[in-house]
């Protein structure tokens, strides 16, 4: 689906609540030039398009041939609309993503989930026949799954949900999604923070708060944060048993806590596989920091290409 | 990967621990000829290779131009043997499936898994973006999972070892693969006996006496019967959230056993399920009685096919 010369560099953008990173992506997948700047989230949809427009601009070549934009919510790649999403940007529901940028860089755009825009990256040496599970732990539990060389979309662009699998050691608790027992309800951030609350019946802000207390050996501190780790864990090792994947990826803000969280997982993960995949390891994502822009420029080649409507010179 | 002609009829082998079922299969889907035949499991590989071939034969047209064979246990494709199977047949494991009936017909063989086959026949309509899920509820759990139009293999050929997920409802309990806590120690149908005889201290020889306790009342057997299929609704939503399917198909002899089986194993599903996905259903196999030779046979449309080594006249 490559419709743009396959030699020349793209522009990848990552959109998130705070701030948008870009950067300018050559074809071997080298970085040649990033820019970053804020977010205008209160200010509306327009005002990020223009935002995103100009961190366009800033890294921008003579001879850059399509912009991919990864961003949080729920994106449609065919229609290039921003399906639904939370308030963290005012009016974002709805925004004709590709089309506005379209037009306002004169590029072809490609867009979608800025999950599974990460997820894209860890592709590369997998094959055909290889298939990836991608789990992202953060404010919630999410990733992705690809086959067949592809991130999967799936009915309605559910797929990557994985955190809405039911989890013994979320049992009887509430999830986001109004159901109860899901492995989010244990695992996300906020989560293992309320079960901090709740096993020791002190307050915490935030979940740095509770991993600095365990630590310090703070047993309720470390309690929590290994029962996230483990529910994560075997959910992550049954959806292997599941899907044979030949890659694991845990990414988000959860696993950079520490070794304590990753150990956790790790063991976890490892007690349920069946003996043909004992082998497998989560990995951390390989992309580092540029991971998000990097997955951002790789939808340019994977995904439906936004045209701009007027063929006359880029802005 | 089609290396036969599209328009010729193909021959379809399922091979079961009790009986070899052939069918004539044209390119339209319709079963021209049938016939079944005992497996000799207790002769061994050799025997049951002859006894395929003479399966084969009695269908056989002369423009027949493939054979697929479904089998139960981990087949490969790729070489077209027995990768591990249990004592059913005896010295089964490590069988060359494919060569040793391409040298008895003289026809191109592919081979595979019968559950994997038994999915393809889900394939139509789903398109390239489509995702099946497919679960089948027997001695194990077990079942296929298919994106891109393919039915994936996996890592170690274990994709679709959907029983092998932490399950809440068996909590506790001992799973075949060594690990503890997975779907198969509760919803397989020896594991909703087992319940049942925990739950009431009385002894049943197989599950169709717990399910016609249940059919007269019994609490137990009601509890035991409606357990398992909780646990499966609710394991098979959770993977409908991770992966978006199109299209759930729920198999094998488990669900056969009535409406308090299927209607717990829907709703338990349906209260899994994101809001998107809200009007998903789980539906039993398309194909009816003639669902395992039609999969096998379509296993010559979509995996590689072994020739025979002579090229002289087909016996």
């Amino acid at each position: 689906m490559t419709e743009h010369p396959a030699g020349a560099p793209v522009i990848g953008l990552d959109l998130g609540g705070t701030k948008i990173a870009a950067a300018l992506v050559a074809a071997d997948g080298s970085v040649l030039a990033r820019h970053t700047l804020p977010t205008p989230a209160t200010r509306g949809a327009e005002a990020v398009l223009d935002a995103l427009a100009e961190a366009a601009r800033a890294v921008r070549a003579p001879d850059a041939a399509a912009v991919g934009v990864a961003a949080a919510g729920v994106i449609d790649p065919a229609s290039g609309t921003v399906t639904s999403a939370t308030d963290t940007i005012r009016g974002w529901a709805g925004t004709a993503l590709a089309a506005g940028l379209a037009g306002r860089t004169g590029l072809p755009v490609a867009c979608d989930n800025d999950v599974r825009a990460a997820a894209a990256t860890e592709l590369s040496g997998l094959g055909d026949d290889g298939v990836l599970l991608y789990m992202a732990v953060g404010t919630g539990v999410g990733g992705a799954v690809a086959a067949g060389g592809r991130v999967l979309h799936g009915s309605a662009g559910v797929a990557g949900h994985l955190g809405h699998l039911p989890s013994p050691e979320a049992d009887g608790l509430p999830c986001t999604c109004g159901a109860t027992g899901h492995l989010e309800a244990i695992a996300a951030g906020p989560a293992i923070t309320a079960h901090y609350e709740r096993l020791s019946g002190e307050e915490a802000d935030r979940l740095q708060t509770v991993a600095e207390r365990a630590a310090h050996g703070d047993p309720h501190a470390t309690a929590a944060v290994t029962l996230g780790a483990r529910a994560a864990g075997r959910a992550l090792g049954g959806l292997a048993n599941a899907l044979g994947p030949h890659r694991v990826v845990v990414a988000g803000g959860v696993p950079r806590i520490g070794a304590l969280y990753q150990d956790a997982l790790s063991a976890a993960f490892t007690a349920e596989l069946m003996a043909p995949l004992r082998t497998l390891c989560p990995v951390p994502p390989r992309g580092g920091a540029d991971a998000a822009v990097l997955g951002a420029a790789a939808l340019t080649r994977t995904l439906p290409l936004h045209r701009p409507h007027t063929t006359g010179a880029p802005r």
